[in-house]
């Protein structure tokens, strides 16, 4: 008997049939002798429809009261679940995160998780309940209904699972699992078995989409075995846990691409100790957040360049910015660019095998692909380009790192 | 400066330009010096929304769940309006049944209000906050969601203006006020002013409409002043308060009508003492509350007929109650008739003046009303007629008691 906690997405849940089916699943996995907590999300488009209302009443709408409003969707979601649940002959009860007891800060739309205080639950769990637990949400020391942020229900999986020590954390989507592509640009993309989740990190925050950035930092720091699989299909999906051996020998596990990036590129500054310092304290306190940056010198030594990239969304307050600094600076002008994107070769392997970086650019020069930024870290390999070579980019090194193998 | 309740109904915050009405009143009466709690129903559709839901899932769903699932209407509608006072410039908060303290039993989906603690919403309103609360839901000491029945968004403006000692809870809905009967049958139909709190109840009860009965119940017993007045126009409203002086010189302040009710007859029951106890107890424990009652005894004192009405949608489940009890009592048959409606005259009048009755017989018979069944009490008297009839009916005793000078 184990005990196993089930996300499922928006998708998953986006009618009362496909609640139908999630219980299905749900009754099965009890049968098999185990006990089952189910974190869902809200009705694919609720979220959506909840913001447009907030929309069309205010353009800046208060963050506390947006929390109230989208914490709704998964309510209802949780509540359906479990009548589901017991309309197959299993005793279920929903939760919404504070009876969870999911302790968060007060950062309001974007909450992070402080404690879970989860003994309802486990009593719940006791006493041969499905759980079925509002994802997305959780509750201040105040009382104040939080939420986590976009695919915040990934996290609440992970971090029930922890809580409760769930012995797997599955996350159902609309994906067999994690690919080493996309199969939307290279058809031959396999489905990876296992992946770290230092890569699944790397993959996810490069913009694979599967799992939400912080669910994973949290499954690695709390070691959660997740695994991503689909909810229509019995397929196995990916496992993601940590690093061994055999990881290890791949070299490199999947290319990731990320269209959502702009590039602001400050000209001719003044080379002086310090003008890096003072321009990326300034974007950072506009609450933009940076991902690459480089800095050239000029022959003469005289000037500088500095370029760096921020999400799209990010990029006109990162140029206004940027823009009032380089006046300060004595810089030429600043550049934006928004037809960019990010492409980068990732895998564990790289730590014990050299050449990865050097067959990366290779490859790119020989077809024709201009790289106009480039950063590494120990596990990948990233590189700015042209954004009309994308998928091209990631059909050449799909293959060149014989990942359709 | 004066506390007001102001609660808004399901069509006063049917879309998101209605909530901003709403919330331009809320504005003014802050303005004009006063502090606001404000209570929002689901957004109308939005429950039977959720029924329908809840419906395509189990066909008996799990009534805890029922109430998770609800009050998530509620939520929604707190949020947007809290959003569009903060649009207009005033400090709102949204409040949900167990963040405003109302701790209710743990019967689901129509649980009662045992206790208000209502600490932080004062705290709120002390601080300067517009307090929007999320109707028709409480919590139990447990901390499970209940919900307060239909119409319990009325209760909870109520008994909140209680909790707080308000001087005034107003309901908006979308009609003008109390009209003394249904201005659809009667154009004439003229709106009070004044009514007392038990003619409301009467009123109420009797398919009015207008305000929930258990929310009248409350009123009255903790002396809450309540005026009924529409969200769409300044029009004043009608005052519901303790009945006075000039109230009694009223002979009759309304005709009321339901056409919602059933007549069940057990006919021939051989007459022995009991009869009527064991029927009535074996349909209570069916959970069907039962109106009038009349019993006939036959000439010769060996049979009875009992008659009784209930509720249409519980008609069934009587019938099957009563052939059982009428089997085991010896009675000839059962009857069951839906093509019935009741009519009222109400009026705490009544109780100082007498004619009433035998004037509402005399007119009925004159108009050829056959009259089925009577029932009185200190400030009403009802009878149950053919349905067809029911608009004369109104028509006619509304003409004779002068109700339209």
């Amino acid at each position: 008997m184990a005990l196993i906690v089930q996300k499922y997405g928006g998708t998953s849940v986006g009618n009362t049939d496909r609640i139908k089916n999630v219980a299905a699943r749900v009754a099965r996995t009890v049968e098999q002798g185990n006990k089952v907590v189910v974190v869902v999300s809200a009705m694919s488009g609720e979220t959506d429809k909840l913001i447009g209302l907030a929309g069309q009443i205010s353009s800046a709408p208060n963050e506390r009261e947006m929390d109230m409003l989208l914490s709704s969707g998964e309510r209802v979601t949780s509540a359906l679940t479990a009548m589901a649940v017991e309309a197959l002959g299993h005793k279920a009860k929903s939760f919404t995160g504070r009876q969870a007891g999911i302790i968060t800060d007060m950062v309001h739309t974007k909450a992070k998780i402080e404690k879970i205080t989860g003994d309802r639950m486990k009593k719940a769990l006791d006493a041969g309940y499905v759980v079925v637990l509002a994802g997305f949400q959780g509750i201040t020391a105040e009382d104040d209904v939080t939420t986590l942020g976009r695919g915040g229900s990934d996290l609440s999986a992970v971090a029930i699972a922890s809580a409760v020590n769930a012995d797997l954390c599955e996350i159902y989507t609309d994906v067999d699992g994690v690919y080493t592509t996309d199969p939307n640009i290279v058809p031959e993309a396999r489905k990876l078995e296992k992946i770290s989740y230092e890569e699944m990190l790397e993959l996810a925050s490069l913009g694979a989409k599967v799992l939400q950035t912080r669910s994973v930092e949290f499954a690695m720091k709390y070691k959660v075995p997740v695994v991503v699989r689909s909810s229509f299909n019995d397929n196995p999906g990916t496992l993601v846990v940590e690093e061994d051996r055999e990881m290890e020998n791949v070299v490199v596990s999947g290319i990731a691409y990320d269209k959502n990036q702009a590039k602001i590129t400050v000209v001719n500054v003044p080379d002086k100790p310090g003008i890096a310092a003072k321009l990326f304290e300034a974007v950072a306190s506009a609450n933009v957040v940076v991902d690459m940056i480089v800095q050239n010198i000029s022959s003469d030594g005289k000037f500088a360049d500095i370029s760096f990239t921020v999400p799209k969304t990010d990029a006109r307050k990162a140029l206004e910015v940027s823009e009032k600094i380089a006046k300060e600076l004595g810089a030429e002008r600043v550049d934006k660019r928004e037809d960019i994107s990010k492409i980068s070769v990732v895998g564990v392997g790289m730590r014990t095998h050299s050449g990865v970086a050097s067959k990366m650019f290779q490859t790119l020069a020989a077809n024709n692909i201009n790289i106009a930024m480039i950063s590494t870290s120990e596990i990948k390999v990233s590189c700015v380009i042209d954004l009309k070579y994308t998928e091209l980019a990631v059909r050449v090194l799909h293959e060149v790192f014989g990942l359709d193998k």
